[in-house]
């Protein structure tokens, strides 16, 4: 388990998610946050790639300041649907224009992670796809005023009011709230097993 | 949405589970909580008759001490694996052999909802797969030493240390984690504008 396996490690999160923190607290960690702020303007990048390099970057960034043997964590989410990815919302009216293009379909959420340790790298993603109800106006109206889209890819969040709207996932849930654990706990294992 | 569904109504969650009383809150909901203690041996019911009619059991046992003007929610969950429906574990031992039985392989999970408002009462359930990853012996022993499974049906809680080990789920997370917060708001809508 994650706990065990990290249990004489330092862990660094390069991200300034408050749900990325919560989630490695879940796991038992108590992880240093260090926000690395870094461009995440979206490029021609397909989101899988998109959100490694972000992730990537992420870790790179802190990592200039760091000693070797801690651990460190980047981790980016992109919301991609008909082939156009979605960052965050700059505001009210392109939160409610990303969600009137989720809404009554599917989409994939694509999370990428990076871990850094004593100089060696190793990047990965996680894919998973979340179906949301058809959402009226007043809904899209109602859930922007809860002020819950503005800080998350998609302009939603799957653990907060944005939780009823969702019929279902496939796939993994904690990547779509912003970090895949599962994926995080298999390359942990290959990584300091390597 | 569902806090504008609800915003004059009271909301009473039969239920002693900590996890359904913070998804209700995560709504924006404010319940009053009076768990309801039904017997909840499982029968040779299949799973979701089995859940809805805990479910019911807990709504009817409640609602006699009440006001018809209280919205009243019972719930229940039940970890199904080749046929057989799984509880609450009743000690370490049941908790290994579920989690054994559950290791590598896909189960389902199902839970019932029932609501009552002013004599009316609407039963529904919700079903999601989760896939676990293979379990070691060190992990399911570890596992159990963080002390989560004993209050939940099947050994496992997704929503804290036993998220490292699901690789995927197909469905609503929110019924995985004890109460399917889609669901409850499609009946909402339903119940209270038939």
């Amino acid at each position: 388990m994650i706990h065990n396996v990290l249990k004489d490690v330092k862990v660094v999160l390069a991200s300034e998610s408050p749900r990325r923190k919560i989630l490695l607290e879940m796991l038992g960690l108590k992880p240093l946050v260090i926000p690395a702020r870094i461009d995440e303007t979206l490029t021609a990048l397909l989101a899988h790639k998109q959100a490694m390099l972000h992730a990537r970057s992420k870790t790179d960034a802190v990592a200039r300041f760091l000693d070797h043997d801690a651990l460190i964590i980047g981790s980016d989410t992109i919301v991609c649907v008909d082939h156009q990815n979605l960052g965050k919302p700059n505001g009210k009216v392109q939160a409610a224009q990303y969600l009137r293009m989720l809404s009554g379909r599917s989409h994939s959420v694509y999370t990428g992670v990076s871990l850094r340790y004593q100089n060696r790298v190793l990047t990965d993603y996680e894919r998973s796809t979340v179906t949301f109800d058809p959402l009226s106006e007043a809904e899209i109206d109602a859930y922007i005023r809860t002020g819950e889209p503005f800080d998350k890819a998609g302009a939603y969040g799957i653990q907060g009011y944005g939780a009823q709207f969702i019929r279902k996932i496939q796939g993994c849930y904690f990547n779509v709230m912003g970090f895949p654990v599962n994926l995080f706990y298999r390359m942990l294992e290959d990584f300091l097993h390597d």
